[in-house]
């Protein structure tokens, strides 16, 4: 089974995407064709895309699926009429939302993305750079005005998740390796010893762990199964030892591995709010 | 005026939290305090989320928001009882697809970052390895795999745009300064010669360039306003002269330039399709 889905966006269109994406990864069997149709913003852009959905419809001979987020009410009208089966994600619920908090919407268009004098926007560039800066133990300057550091052996996922926690919620989000020096001296690198509240740790299955390694150097010691055995054992009796939190990312997707290193973080300033 | 809103999701709650900021940013002059609730599968769970959302309505006075996405019906059933303005973006069109599509959805938590197997999730984890080793030309190898190469000035906002471009849209982004060097002699690098029609330019006014400069190197002939109006005016000549497409970034969000970048890419594969 085929069916053609579209996102239709006066802005980014990025949010009714990924919002368009959860709801469909709830059907199998369906093979989906997306088209994005992002920075719909007036009348004829809006009557070209009906006409796009109405071509799809035809030659597919089903109506499309089509995900809308058109603020303007005279852009939603117009696309709402084509021959399709419309989700209008945002539109559905703003006029509920207006009337719970008994005030109007401001029906601005792109107001998502768009703002980029935002002090939420800055933080979030700020972190961006303060995460590539702080990669991979790259420096251990100003690692005290992390948010979070993560630790974990080479190739467990640091990079990519530090790099979202800093992308989507704008945390300065360090990395660390946890390398076999530091477990034969049997110490935390020095520049972490002081930031020990600051740290969350990834730990990784051996076995998946020397298929990612092999990836960058076959056959190398580094990459061997039992070079992974005994890393990734020692970081967690290190991790055991000095009481830093820990999960373990090998069935973890980057979206899980940071939202829960988030929650972690959430909870122990809870705990240090009750605390003092 | 002051409201709570919860994210309550059985997963990472990272769509319903991008999906609720998206319509309350069309609302002003409330304020928003934001509890997000990840990760909740289980009955308990979900009671304890209720209990937490009522003791939000008794403090508050008012009915606290709820943003949900609850796949399991019986989780879903126990949070929508709460004393709240319940919005389960989800929910609420998954029974209308099921019966547009003529099949029954999975029902299935966390479908939508859980899938760490799937050849998307490769796709993306290669693309930020990939983006990050090419990050502002730090190589030339292997450009040609790229699916983009951004170019610019030194800080037009490259960086950041390559690694979400890669982070949420599984694209090798690679990114590559122009710089004065090449602007006195005329020509792309030589590493860009041969794959023309991979790059997007990016470019930024030169008044907000040399503020950007100035937070990194004060004072310096790099981060002055003269030499920004200079290589600024150099970039945009070149890639005028080499036909290269390009964007003014400077009041854009990274995701606006990265939906910006994506849309030319498609056209221009659509504009091959048709030529051949």
């Amino acid at each position: 089974m085929k069916r053609t889905v579209f996102f239709v966006s006066d802005s980014t269109g990025i949010t009714v995407e990924t919002f368009g994406h959860s709801l469909l990864s709830q059907f199998e069997g369906v093979e989906f064709t997306l088209v994005r149709r992002p920075f719909i913003d007036s009348e004829e852009e809006a009557r070209e895309v009906v006409a796009q959905i109405e071509a799809a419809a035809r030659a597919e001979g089903a109506r499309p699926i089509v995900f809308t987020t058109l603020v303007a009410p005279h852009l939603a009208r117009i696309v709402h009429l084509a021959n399709a089966f419309i989700i209008s994600c945002f539109e559905t619920f703003l006029a509920p939302l207006e009337n719970e908090l008994g005030i109007a919407s401001n029906h601005a268009i792109g107001r998502t993305h768009g703002s980029t004098d935002s002090s939420d926007y800055k933080k979030r560039i700020e972190a961006i750079n303060y995460t590539l800066a702080h990669d991979d133990g790259v420096t251990d300057r100003n690692l005290t005005e992390a948010d979070v550091v993560l630790v974990g052996v080479s190739r467990c996922g640091k990079t990519p998740t530090s790099l979202y926690l800093a992308m989507q919620f704008g945390l300065k989000a360090a990395n660390f390796p946890l390398i076999p020096e530091d477990f034969e001296r049997g110490k935390l690198p020095g520049c972490l010893q002081g930031i020990r509240h600051k740290l969350f740790g990834l730990t990784i299955l051996p076995e998946r762990l020397t298929q990612i390694r092999a990836e960058r150097r076959p056959n190398s010691r580094y990459a061997s199964l039992e070079n992974c055995r005994y890393e990734v054992d020692a970081a967690e009796k290190m991790m055991r030892r000095e009481g830093i939190q820990w999960l373990d990312s090998s069935r973890k997707s980057i979206e899980e591995i940071a939202a829960t290193v988030l929650q972690a973080l959430q909870r122990a300033s809870e705990d240090n709010a009750r605390a003092s």
